[in-house]
This record gives C-alpha cells, sequence and structure tokens, in this order.
C-alpha cells in the first residue's frame, strides 16, 4: 500500500454508495415515537472543511518512517482526526475540527515502528496508534497531553499472515481489516470468525487492542479469549508472550496487552486460534414471551450445552420498533410483522440463533438449542427472519448515517453483569438514557439486546434514537451518555462489554478498576512509554 | 480454626496413615531399569529437627493477628518452612532446615490480612503467603530478601463460601482446601471441578496465585481459565476487579492477580464459575498405538468437538512400566498388563478419558470421543483401567514418599507447546532428562504423559526416577532440573505449564517473559509492594 486508505466516507460510515432509506411506513412510525425530524445534511465538503495548521516535525520521523511514508494533505489528516462515534461524525458533519493529526505516517513493518517511537519519545511527539480508526469512544482523538505534535501511526501496511494449520493458529498483522483477514484465511481453509458490527472497516490490531467481541462470539470466543500469543513494540522495549497454548509462569503478560488501546506502545500482530472454515451457517430466529423470558432461555443455553455460536436477544421495544427500522427498507421488519400475525404473537423478545460448523455438528447443536429453547416457550419463526438479520447484520452504521442526515441522535453503548443482576441493570440503565433523553427535551427511543452470552452472564446492548438539538448535539449527547455511564456503574456493570475505554469511558476507570487498578495500570504505561507519547488521554484519562 | 493445620506429615505428603508399598513384582522391574537401591529413611524426628532461632518480631504484628493468632513452635516453623517438591522432602528428611518463618500467623479475615501487611511493611518483615504448602517449586521457601525477619501468612482461616447459583459463581475464600470447598459447593448441587494431584491439601487461593490446572481441566478449564474476579490485599492498597462476565474497560488486572504468586499481595478469596454436579462420572481407558498417534487423536477431538474431561496419553515409556509402580499394589498395572494381554497389543500408548455430566450428556460426548479415537486406531480397554487411574489419582505424592524411603531420586514437571512443536519438545527434553540422569551416574526412567489438551496445544509431564546421590541429592537433581529447563527453553515451551514459578523456575523468566516483560512485572511489584515485602526471591527472582 503507498497511501492511506480512503475508500470510506470521511464524514461517516463506510462505502459511499451504500446509503439505506427508511421507507414510509418506518418513517410514520419513527415520527410517531420521538416527533418531528429536522433534516441535518452536511455543513461542508472535505475541500473547505477547516482544520488548525500541523506543527512541523522532527526530520529524523521522516527518516524513521521512510520519505513516501508521511502524509500531511487535509484530506489524511482529516480522515485520521477521528473514530465513527456519534460525536465524531457530528463534528466531521459540521465542518471543521479543533485538532487533528499534524502528519499521518504509514510504517512499512514493526521495525519502522519501533524507530518511529523511538524518534517521537526522544522528541517529545504524541502518537496515535490507528487502525481501521471505527472508534466508538474516541480511541483515536488526536489528544497531545503535554505534548505539542501529534502523528497518527497508521497500521494498514502490517499484514503478516501466518498459518499453523496444525495447531490451528494464525499470525495476522495488526493492519488487516476483518475481510483481508479472513480471506487471507479462508485461502488456507480457516476462519477467525470475529465479525463485530464494525467487522468490515477494523482491522487485528484494533480487535486486539480494544478486546473486541463480534456477533458470534458466544461462540467463536470473544478475541481476547482466541488470542495465542501477542507482541507489543513500546517506546521502553519490545514486549513478547509466548505462543504455548498455556502458561503457569506468573502473571499474563500477554491479557496487559490486550485492552492496552494504544497507550502502552503498538501491536505489530497477533497469533490467534482459527476453526476449520464452516461448511454449514444456519440463522434463524424465535421469539419468546419477553425479554426476560429470552434471557433465561440463553441462560439455560449457556449453562448447558447447545449455546449457539450468534446468540441474540432482543427487548420488547427493539423487537417491535426497530426491526421496522432495519435492513434495505425494512425488508427484516416486514417479514418479520408476517410472522408475528401468522403465530398470533405481539411484542414478544425476538432472538436471532446462528449455529455455524460441520453438517453434522450444526443439525446436533441445533437439537440441542431447539430444544432449549421451546423448553422456555419460545416460538420458531423461521429462517428467513434469521437470514434477514445475518445479510444486515454490518448495516447498522450506515443506517446511522441516514437517521443522522434526518436529523436524530442515534447512540448505542453496552455493558454487561452477572445473570443474577442482568435485569435490573437492564432496567436502570435503560430508564437512565429515557430519563435523560427526556430531560433533554427530546425524548426518544431506547432498544436493548443481549448479544453474547457466558456461563455467568451476559452483555447489555442499548440503542436510542432521538431529535438531535440542532447545534447543541455533543451536549445533548454528553447528558444522556453520562447518566447512562452512571447507571451502569451504579448497577456494578462494566463500563465497557466490548466498546473499549478511549476517551469516553476514560473518567468512569476508577470505578471499573479501583483507585489501586489505576495506579497499576499507570506505573505499568510509566515503564513502557516513560515520555508518555503513547495514545494520550486515553483509557487512564 | 485455632492452630495451623497438622494433619499431614511433616516430612512428606499427606495422611501419614497412606502408605503405599511396591509388589515384590514392581520392584524387581524398578531394580532391572535402575539398579540397586540403597533405603534412605528419615535422618531425624522431629523433637531433634534442627532449625535457626528465630528473630523477634514488632509487637505490633501481634496487634495486627490477634494475640492467639501468632505461632512459634518448632513443629509450626518447620511446617511452614517448604513445600513438597522433591528438595523440599530431601532437606526436611535430612533432619535439618538453614531457614523457616520466624512465626506463623493465622489471619482471621481479610482485615487481618491487610493489617499485617502494613505492619510488615513499615517495618521491614517480608512475608509469605501460605496456603496448603503444596508448592512443588519452592513457592513457600521462607527467602527473607533484604529484609531480617520474615513470617508465613497461613491462609487457612479465610474460609468464604458464597454461592450465587443463578450466575453459576461462588466466592470462595483463600484458605479452603480442594475438598472443603467442593464440600461446600456440592451442599449447594455444583462443583469447581478443579482436581491437580495436590487437590487434597492445596488451596483455594494457592490454585489461583500459581495459574493451577487440574486433571479434568481440558473439560472444567483451568483454574484461570474460570477465574470470573479476584481480589488482592497489597500492602500498597487493595485491589479487585469487578464480577462482571466480560469487560472490555482496557488490560485484565485479573490476570495480573492471578498467577501472582504471593510477590503482589495476599489473594483473600476468590469468585469462580462453577457447574452442576455430575450425575454420571465415566471413566474408561484405550490404546493407541504409540504416543505420537495418541496425541494426535488427542488433538483432532481438541479441535473438534468431543474433547473430555480428562484426557491422558501416556508415552511408551510410562505405559509400559509406570502402570506397574502406581496405585495401591500394582492393582492398575496388573489388569493393565491383563488387558494388553488379551489384546494382543503391547507398550504403546495408554490413553485415559473421564467424561462427567448428566446421563444424555455423556452419553453423546462419549460417542464423539470413541469415534475420534477409533478413527485414531486406538483399541478400547474398558472401565476398570480407568476407574483405577481416577481411583488413585491423588496417590502419586504418597507413592513418592515411598521411593524416596527406599532411595530413589522421583521428581515431575512439565511444559506445554503448539501441536506442531510438541512431538520435538517432548523427544528434547525427554532426552535431557534422561541424559542429565546418566551423567549424574545414576541412569533412570523418564516417562512422559500429555495431561492437559486445548485446540492449539497441549501440556506434557515428565516424570523421572532413578537411585539417589546419598549426601548429593540436591546437586544430583538440580543438574537434571536444570538440563530439563534448558531443554525446555531451547524448545520453545514455556517453563511451566501448571507448576507455576516460584524459587525453581524464576532464573528462567526472563526466557519466558523477555526482558521487558520483567521489568513490567517488577514495576507492578513496586507500585503494589514498594518495600519488597512480599514472598522475597520469587517468580521475579
Amino acid at each position: 500500500m503507498s497511501d492511506p486508505r480512503r475508500d470510506s466516507k470521511w464524514w461517516g460510515w463506510g462505502d459511499p454508495a451504500v446509503a439505506p432509506e427508511l421507507d414510509s411506513e418506518a418513517l410514520a412510525t419513527l415520527r410517531e415515537r420521538i416527533g418531528e425530524l429536522t433534516p441535518s445534511p452536511l455543513a461542508a465538503e472535505l475541500e473547505s472543511f477547516e482544520l488548525p495548521e500541523p506543527a512541523s516535525l522532527p526530520a529524523a520521523l521522516t527518516e524513521a518512517v521512510g520519505e513516501d511514508r508521511v502524509f500531511s494533505s487535509a484530506e489524511d489528516r482529516v480522515r485520521h482526526a477521528t473514530g465513527c462515534g456519534y460525536v465524531d461524525l457530528t463534528r466531521l458533519r459540521g465542518g471543521g475540527l479543533e485538532a487533528a493529526p499534524d502528519a499521518v505516517l504509514l510504517p512499512a513493518d514493526a521495525d519502522a515502528v519501533r524507530r518511529v517511537l523511538q524518534v517521537c519519545a526522544a522528541e517529545g511527539v504524541a502518537v496515535v496508534p490507528y487502525g481501521g480508526g471505527t472508534s466508538v469512544v474516541g480511541g483515536v482523538e488526536p489528544l497531545r497531553g503535554s505534548h505539542e505534535r501529534l502523528v497518527s501511526l497508521d497500521l494498514a501496511d502490517l499484514r503478516a499472515v501466518e498459518v499453523d494449520r496444525r495447531s490451528l493458529t494464525a499470525c495476522l498483522g495488526a493492519g488487516l481489516r476483518g475481510p483481508e483477514a479472513e480471506a487471507a484465511l479462508a485461502a488456507q481453509g480457516v476462519t477467525l470468525g470475529h465479525f463485530p458490527q464494525s467487522y468490515e472497516y477494523a482491522t487485528i490490531g484494533g480487535f486486539a487492542a480494544t478486546r473486541s467481541a463480534g456477533q458470534a462470539s458466544s461462540g467463536y470466543g470473544r478475541f481476547d479469549a482466541v488470542v495465542n500469543s501477542v507482541r507489543l513494540v513500546a517506546p521502553a522495549g519490545d514486549l513478547r508472550t509466548l505462543d504455548t497454548p498455556h502458561t503457569a509462569a506468573g502473571p499474563a503478560l500477554r491479557e496487559l496487552v490486550v485492552g492496552s488501546e494504544g497507550v502502552l506502545g503498538v501491536i505489530p500482530d497477533v497469533t490467534v486460534r482459527v476453526r476449520p472454515l464452516p461448511a454449514v451457517r444456519r440463522y434463524e430466529a424465535w421469539i419468546a414471551d419477553s425479554f426476560e423470558a429470552g434471557a433465561e432461555i440463553v441462560r439455560t443455553m449457556a449453562q448447558g450445552p447447545g449455546l449457539p455460536d450468534v446468540i441474540r436477544v432482543s427487548d420488547e421495544e427493539e423487537t417491535s420498533v426497530s426491526l421496522a427500522l432495519s435492513g434495505p427498507r425494512g425488508v427484516t421488519g416486514k417479514l418479520f410483522g408476517g410472522y408475528l400475525g401468522l403465530r398470533g404473537k405481539r411484542g414478544g423478545g425476538l432472538i436471532v440463533i446462528g449455529i455455524e460448523g460441520d453438517e453434522e455438528s450444526v443439525a446436533r447443536r441445533r437439537a440441542l438449542a431447539s430444544r432449549a429453547l421451546r423448553a422456555g416457550g419460545a416460538a420458531y419463526l423461521g429462517r428467513s427472519a434469521g437470514q434477514s438479520w445475518e445479510h444486515g447484520r454490518f448495516q447498522g452504521p450506515y443506517l446511522r448515517d441516514t437517521l443522522m442526515d434526518m436529523g436524530a441522535m442515534v447512540e448505542t453503548l453496552e455493558t454487561s453483569h452477572t445473570w443474577s443482576k442482568l435485569n435490573d441493570l437492564r432496567r436502570s440503565v435503560g430508564g437512565a438514557i429515557s430519563d435523560a433523553m427526556a430531560a433533554q427535551g427530546t425524548p426518544g427511543l431506547v432498544f436493548c439486546h443481549l448479544s453474547h452470552a457466558y456461563a455467568d452472564g451476559a452483555s447489555l446492548y442499548f440503542t436510542f434514537i432521538a431529535r438531535s438539538r440542532k447545534g447543541a448535539e455533543v451536549e445533548q449527547w454528553r447528558a444522556v451518555k453520562q447518566a447512562a455511564s452512571e447507571a451502569i456503574v451504579a448497577g456494578g456493570g462494566t463500563i465497557t462489554h466490548h466498546h473499549a475505554v478511549g476517551r469516553d469511558h476514560a473518567p468512569y476507570m476508577e470505578a471499573e478498576v479501583g483507585r489501586t487498578g489505576l495506579d497499576v495500570l499507570r506505573a505499568v504505561k510509566d515503564e513502557l512509554d516513560p515520555a508518555g507519547i503513547m495514545n494520550p488521554g486515553k483509557l487512564l484519562g
């Protein structure tokens, strides 16, 4: 690769050619629930986008990375100045940013990364490691800390692929996007099975740095659970862990690197466990009497045999409304409505399951899952609705652009808790979001689904939509986000199940890990990054 | 509890009433293979045991723990002066020790632990956290570091049991021995399923501090894999992690506490994932054509469905010899010989499998396992041999006492590697042990088995037996241990799969985690234990 990638919208999500529209029925439903929307088109083209002047960088940095690998056009700086959270997109759509990297560096390999970090540490230049730029928590925000200069270190050219077919492991370069990694693995008959909603643009390095979880992680395992070993290039030196399947040799340093969000160093590659490519992928939908009944079924499956690879349970609000808004032109919603009518059920908790593997194991696991679903009172809705979900599984962020164009605030956040405390947490966080939107004068919709199940608990994923407060979008968002975060902390949930910490959750890290925990993380950072150049302001505040 | 526990041999393993003997056939086999043994009885009774005079301790320490909770009799000091490794027992049997704790403290709760650490940090008293005292790597060795005084902190009275039946988690006190924890859990219908060979005397806190793996960990999960959340009482403050099933909130501090071996602080309790008590436990034996054929079967099972909870494959040497020595009066060996004769196989690789659960799931999983075993060319030996293994699963350390009485050196060590490198590692480590024993003038037996299987690799567990060099036992052991450790490092294996680091593996930690990794661990220690009082000389050297 010779230039940083530019194949996605600079102001929104993904392929510019993909622009889903809401059909009239969905529009009517939305207006009925959140009020009339005022369209909010883009404020500026890239050519007139307002950015601060870049600071000039040490010549040694150009030598470290290579002359043709330093980029400082406005487009490259804008594209590396934010992630893809609602607040990020709001600012981009507004036509200007108060901060951007002074330059984008595109190292060719881990040695170049090491040289860059040496120069930056010596010269006091802040470094923001950049993978897919899909963070929704401000993970690549160009915060300078105590430094006057900042570079974005785009890892797109770290593209190693080395498969050990016998051990079912693969060393994958940090810069590989999800589909690039899967294509390289598929050529050798294996899959990583990691499909977060950001899959199409997010990278392997980002998955590791943020403890990502994918839509099929109940079966394939969260990203941190499939990491065999890691490398970290830190200003103070390289850290690496052995590739043995288990060790009792002290604290697991692997688990310090995974989730380090760029504040300790750069992950150039990760060795992960892979699986044979599934021959069969079966997706289907069921409906339970309520979210809680659906969650109870999932608990049974997660604590016994038969947990599907993909398992999702929507709450009543998401079940009855959000499907009408999702997918190209609401096709899922219409099918779903038809099914509901057919079966005489209204509302309830929609369940999507996906099981992958060889024919025999899919049949065996499906029989176990079906038994648990029926025992819990769920009714089968068929394969179409499941396949529709599968088909549209990466569409959510596109739909957000559509809704933002229409003048809506659309945001998601997530947490997890043990089964004993899950329902209370869902009620308190959902209530806090709803109340906070109303307090902003913009009553809105709150959806929740359970999307990752474990023997001891599950995740909760909230989506909320309201009219955006024109000119006060960030203030409005902040009020709702804060209310939700405080409810999560009060309920004992984690501040993030899979979106990571970044800028947005850093204020809650003390609640998460305690004062001593923060002190330990800061001691590790001081050891690996004594000059404090790595991704300032993220994770540790 | 009012006194430290004294229900095991002070000079050896476990219940003094259990003393297995080798039958004449086993004795003959042993003599034939390693030469004539010179009996090596105990050198001294406890009454005449030589110990250094204890240093006097700060009065504040008595206040911190309570007056009736400080013990300094010779017996209590001896019982807390060593673990249960071959070298430890050799020294105990020799009638004297050069070092022992100045006193044993028995804190009533985590608050008392916290007070003790405060006093010790202020006064410069080294602290060795003590669970079951079953370390085979010198984990509780009373090394003082830069301090002149040292206490053993016996955690036996930390006995919390709190089960969340709905989330299938349990908070268990560090001082609970394996059977105590299981009995408390069984009363609520659940099990932890953690059965290392040390199970009968080792404690929950020790399992966590050492990243223990149990005989059924292929199915139930290694101890670190079942930890939901932890607490650590450190001199600098308390560290705790949330009990949510997953979080993306930064590096996993839980994984710094698990495996910390007492050098960072004291783990007062651990919250673990438990499972419903199995209704059925089916153990059986099979025989493969060779160790490598057996390992290949296990690889297939671990990378697909059907991996049993217990899975062990013995190499040809262990298969043909060690079973004759194991179990009360060699009953397993005799049965096994009968089976072999019956089926016309000699040597080969013995496979023991154990599957636990409800009747239906055991039947289903057994069918999958049987299919993989037959596909790999293994022959069924029946349930008796499997049940004999199960019956004798905690007998190994008793047999070691018998062999040491007879004048043998008996030691075990373990590693792991990916499937691609497992066979090479087995050959190189086995060869190094064999050569080193021969170089000591005591050619011996080396057995190896695979006892923990993962999708990406497996563990290797070596047992070696030779005549002990009377008066030079430690030197002899050290030479063999060093040769084995160097072969492990050269082969890229981990220095320990489940025995932990302690004193014996500390010299190999730089090979394991690299210089930067060691620096990070030391930075964490400096943060949590600035006075360096916690378990000096272990883990980090």
